[in-house]
């Protein structure tokens, strides 16, 4: 005999058993249908690229992560480490069959060697929306209130703290600081881990008094609007961008949705490719969770792949570190399976007829399973068998309310088990049954 | 400015646009949910396993085919190439975990770097289903009885052709050539491909004049019930194995499925692990595309990572030849999105009233998308803006049935345009417009 391998998983990568995969399951089912909702369609790419297209930027610490190979035909391939990139590319090469302005939704997962400290995984899901080919006002919104609407459709109300990184950099621009805006902008997007001491440090290193006049911008706080009146001013007065963020609120208070919105200066986003606003997303139940979905506008998406120019919005949500934070705040919903009826086992001989009676339950769109009899090998007759106790913990385990005994020897009725009540009833038809079980379906 | 680095993806991997992945995505959903209505639950395991875990049985073409690499920390790992080796790595490490008899479901991608010739692709996606800790007719039963209904849910009528291995092997006992059953079945198994004189002669070759007996075997033809007399009687009289098709003949005929069934010798699986009941499955439309859902029973699954023996009962749904096989009998839905009702795009000064009016329709459960000004830059005023005959046209692109157009400056009703119908209609509330709109949903 052979001997046996350990059976094990790379670090940092799991496996989802099933009340976990069904949880993971109804959360990207509610995701998806929010995202639809607005219109947003799906796509989908490889999990394997040239490795040249996924790290065109080349350098920084994505490259040491990724896992990146020679195939069997010596390509250099790598697998993807996020979906924007491969978005990117996508949008580049198809760009003709696209109708722009273009709404994409794609939940895939991705891989990143990271170290598996604090709770990171090296095979994660994100669940990303984009609007490419439109620079309206309407389209940033439309990004805020799918946010908002999907964590509400989560059972989850969210406070959207935003920021315009291009007012914040005409803002640098009247105090000439605008030369290391991008090593500015990084420290600022530190301040919440780092603290405000430090980041002064690191600000007057490279601006000098530029420091205490960037920590006042950042620091502002009161109402949207009093924020943007200071902010403006601090800028060097009305501008563009100060108008976008005007038009925003605006939007705001047509559809009645001020209360999730915080215009937050210290928001920045450290990845350069932002250029207008940009925004992340704390949970009102425990906003120390951090941002669970956040992103920007971008002026220049494709730019690596193409020459034109592909504006945009877009962003981003986290699934396992959502579902972390529901775990924390004891909101998952702990199904372990979709049938809400079992038939008990009767034997090979009754395997026809009792598959018969549960398909009259499944045509009725009761999800419906038979109980089947245990036993490991061809050669172990173990008496799982019969029991009605042994049956009704075998339900119970899978979570299934209600349990059926069709009647034996011809007899007519049948005998309906409540599990979580410990009770039995005699039920006279099969219309009688689905009448009583289906709302434990839900509809 | 850096060169352009042209958009493309590797050989035998496909990305999918809306039209296509919507297509993928509505096949998925109503495979799951056939799945789940017998009481199938899902599981994840990971993309990326070590490489001795996957290739444990080592050797032969997969392991030539498989995508095996060092991570970054010097480990040996492999993509998975099916979802039964992850299956079976799986039940061995949470046995404990698990409810037994466990039904189990897993729908995700797999890699194999295959000759991509005749339609192969490297990245594919397979949709499993396993019954795992019985070994009753009942659980032969119920997989038969899932493929049936599954395909049926996608409108295909299906010819699932089973055979029994042990029977087969106890013909063999029977005229004394059970010592060359492997190499025996693996012959048979590609009778189809390669015609009844070839195989005649690889059969002769190492069995002499049993090749006649053989072919007599696996050329039995009739009813279920004559086939499995003839079968029967051939394979030395009645046994536990004629007994167990006997039974799921019963089986057939109390759930009036008989016609979906056909008792046929001549298919034997390759793989060497199934040791029952073997199936392969054909659509009534065309049965020429070949097998499009195969499997069968098996003694000892998970034997490579446990000592306990655990057997089972499955089957596999490649879903893009399925895709193939619906889009060469003209089937494919053909959707392009999943909003029925697009508001005009009206300029960024409304965008909060409009995005406030399709709150109203989303909220009755209608989704609905707001019409976006296009523009692919900031700098680009282009003016797709406003011409409403433009917005119909990009309105039908995106298969949206209704077009709603907002009272001007204050004044009452709306304008509903039928895209298909090129014709509007004056509707004076929300109320009115949600009945006329719903039933585009489907609903």
């Amino acid at each position: 005999m052979a001997a046996i391998i350990e059976p094990r998983t790379l670090k940092g990568f799991r496996d989802f058993l099933p009340p976990q995969e069904i949880e993971r399951r109804s959360l990207i089912e509610k995701i998806e249908s929010s995202f639809r909702s607005f219109g947003f369609v799906p796509i989908d790419t490889p999990a394997l690229e040239y490795a040249a297209i996924l790290l065109g930027k080349g350098g920084g610490e994505t490259e040491k992560q990724v896992y990146r190979f020679k195939d069997n035909g010596g390509r250099d391939v790598a697998l993807r480490f996020d979906l924007t990139v491969p978005f990117a590319r996508f949008v580049a090469q198809y760009k003709q069959d696209l109708v722009l302005p273009f709404r994409r939704y794609h939940i895939a997962k991705v891989w990143r060697g990271e170290n598996t400290q604090r709770g990171r995984y090296r095979e994660f899901t994100q669940c990303d929306i984009d609007i490419v080919g439109s620079n309206s006002v309407a389209a940033d919104f439309e990004i805020l209130l799918v946010i908002r609407n999907t964590f509400r459709a989560l059972g989850l109300d969210v406070n959207i703290r935003l920021n315009h990184r291009g007012l914040f950099n005409r803002f640098l621009s009247h105090i000439k600081a605008a030369e290391q805006s991008v090593e500015i902008l990084r420290i600022v997007d530190k301040l919440a881990k780092v603290g405000e001491e430090e980041t002064r440090t690191a600000l007057a290193e490279i601006t000098g008094e530029g420091a205490e006049r960037i920590l006042e911008y950042i620091n502002c706080r009161g109402t949207f609007g009093e924020t943007l009146e200071a902010l403006t001013e601090l800028a060097g007065g009305p501008c563009p961008e100060s108008g976008r963020l005007a038009a925003l609120r605006s939007c705001m208070k047509d559809t009645g949705t001020e209360d999730s919105f915080v215009l937050d200066p210290s928001i920045t986003r450290g990845l350069d490719y932002y250029t207008g606003i940009v925004y992340e997303t704390f949970l009102n139940d425990d906003p120390s969770i951090g941002s669970v979905c956040s992103g920007g506008r971008y002026d220049n998406l494709a730019g690596l792949y193409s020459k034109d120019q592909i504006s945009g919005v877009g962003t981003s949500i986290g699934l396992d570190r959502l579902i972390a934070a529901l775990e924390s705040l004891g909101k998952v919903e702990g199904r372990s399976g979709y049938t809400v009826l079992a038939i008990t086992w009767g034997g090979d001989q009754e395997a026809g007829y009792r598959q018969a009676l549960a398909e009259k339950f499944r045509a009725a769109g009761i999800p419906c399973e038979t109980l089947l009899e245990e036993n490991t090998g061809p050669g172990d007759k173990a008496a799982a068998g019969k029991a009605l106790t042994r049956q009704f913990i075998q339900a119970e385990k899978k979570g299934i309310p209600w349990v059926l005994i069709p009647p034996e020897g011809g007899a007519a009725g049948f005998t309906l088990r409540d599990i979580r009540a410990r009770h039995n009833r005699e039920v006279s038809d099969i219309r009688e049954l689905i009448k009583i079980v289906r709302p434990a379906t839900g509809c």
